[in-house]
């Protein structure tokens, strides 16, 4: 019971953090100043970037909710240095939206490199947390509830492991060809997305 | 109980980002700049479509916060694509207070056109939102509770398309009559709310 | 069981608008530019009136939450119209971050009339909040728990109605003599303060 | 069971103010105008303070949670003091951000001393706030659940105390040596750090 209050309140807690980090990026739709119609349409439309970095910051963020959710509900105990990871991964999360704003404004530029480059960073550094995250779920204290079978376990290992080896190979393809790595990267997203969706739990 | 758990997570997420959208545009009352008690006054009155963009998007957020708050009310359990569903939902209320500050800035311009049709266009996204979420409450899982009869889950799903429809031809219509189609909207919150009132649950 | 979940939901995201509103003033804090130490004292120390905002805004939505907490620990159900009471005194919680910095920056200047005006507003409206919360949880529908007895019940009634009645003189009072308007609100606070301090629950 | 659901709302209103002031620093972080990769990554690397004082800021936040989660889970029941010493602490944590990013900016710049004085002043503020949430948990009522015994309570009892002693001497040291003050500061931090990972609750 109070083990259960403990890992309620660290949900909590980063359910808060997900949340603001999942809405900062409406801060940069400002209202234009436009006279006629025509003029204000136009404004709207320059908007797009701001509303395309929204949407994928918005996007990526709620999976990687999902993904936080899928870890958690298997546990029922905390760790002290699962805190700490857990911490680790929040930060990797409250930075998506500035590599994301960056891409969005940079893609049809002839600037696009540091931009893809720093965007596919983030995705790593994220990845090394969901996997620090888990790691700490497994060790030095087994977190996981008995009634999760070793075949889940190895399961989930194999996929956190397989997305941090894809998205560093993203991130170093980025340095010579953008495009190629957001493809990888957008790939691995439709994926995850169309095997979820199959999934019932 | 894992379930229940389960369902409180997404709740407290979700609460978290209405918490955080509901609040955004009050960042736009800024302290004037004033030398004399009758120019600051002048300055404060100046405010005026900041604080009623504010008002409205306070109200209808908070409207779609107790919509919300609903449907969950009449679920147990959670699935896969009800947790995608909810996060498109929460995508369509975060970007309410840009266009809601849009509409209070120009209702009195010349160039009020756009920013009606963008405000009745991100209601009827909203009004999407909720009718996908509540059709992912229903399969490919039903989650609804079984106290909840046949014809409460009708009058809901009526409710939902009827809102969707409404909203789509004053959407229509603020093409070429905004004044009209702000006209059904505003009749449409009037009706939902005194029929709240009257509702004794 | 159902009832309680449903009172936590609005706790849960009544704290978010909270947390929220308690925090919006850190924003005001900007780094200063400077070259040399003796600059950069000077800079901090013209930071003054946003720090004396944060700190009275943060006092005030403090007491705010300590009051929203008390009412709804003395209930275990949930009404429409209860929520839609709560809705409008989260509102007017929002919104005193605004009339705070109005305050803190024209305090010492010769504009001050509005500013205390607007201030003490506030405060009225925060009490009318307060006051239809309070009623609303007695009726149409009766919330509160059955060990609250009679004259708890009273004695908080009559204690939102004071307030109500004591803010609104001050408001008035604002209007010729500003001084003394906030001379009666501090007292207020103080009395409050001093008085909650004693009580053990 | 009532005591324990007043002991959880503090919890999550405290965990919003949190993660409010843990992502403050966010905002700082803007999209940099370039018109080619070389000047796009100057820009990029320009970011560095806002960085460095966004990982800092995340980092002291973190161990601040973590310390408010730690003493709270030695509670089960509530008090009116309580509510208010846990206020002064949230109050010294949503400030953080500010003398953080000051320090981050004039790190390396002559005017060093004021930023750094600040800072440490901060982290004396927020450990006077931790001993006064710690002394309102003993006193006036005890709040400590019967199962923590006297040792474990003076330990804390004595970790809080030293740790104010020791930051105020780094506060004062300041004063004349800017850098002396940091090394103690975070000699802190890393004892703290390597401290709570070698526990294993």
């Amino acid at each position: 019971m109070s083990e259960s209050s403990e890992k309620s309140r660290i949900e909590a807690f980063s359910d808060g953090v997900f949340a603001i980090a999942i809405t900062l990026l409406v801060l940069e739709l400002k209202v234009p100043q436009a006279d006629d119609p025509k003029t204000l349409w136009q404004e709207i439309l320059r908007l797009w970037p701001s509303l395309v970095a929204l949407t994928l910051s918005f996007g990526s963020i709620l999976v990687m909710w999902m993904n936080h959710h899928n870890m958690f509900r298997m546990i029922d105990k905390v760790s002290r240095s699962m805190m700490f990871a857990n911490g680790f991964l929040l930060f990797t999360v409250i930075i998506i939206p500035f590599p994301t704003a960056l891409l969005a404004e940079y893609l049809r530029s002839e600037a696009r490199q540091p931009a893809v480059v720093v965007f596919c960073a983030s995705s790593v550094l994220n990845n090394v947390g969901f996997n620090l995250l888990w790691n700490s779920m497994l060790k030095p204290v087994y977190l996981v509830k008995p009634e999760f079978k070793r075949d889940s376990i190895l399961r989930l290992t194999r996929s956190v492991r397989g997305g941090l080896i894809v998205y560093t190979i993203a991130a170093l393809v980025a340095i010579w060809s953008p495009i190629m790595a957001l493809i990888i990267n957008f790939s691995l997203w439709v994926l995850w997305i169309s095997m979820s969706l199959r999934e019932r739990f």
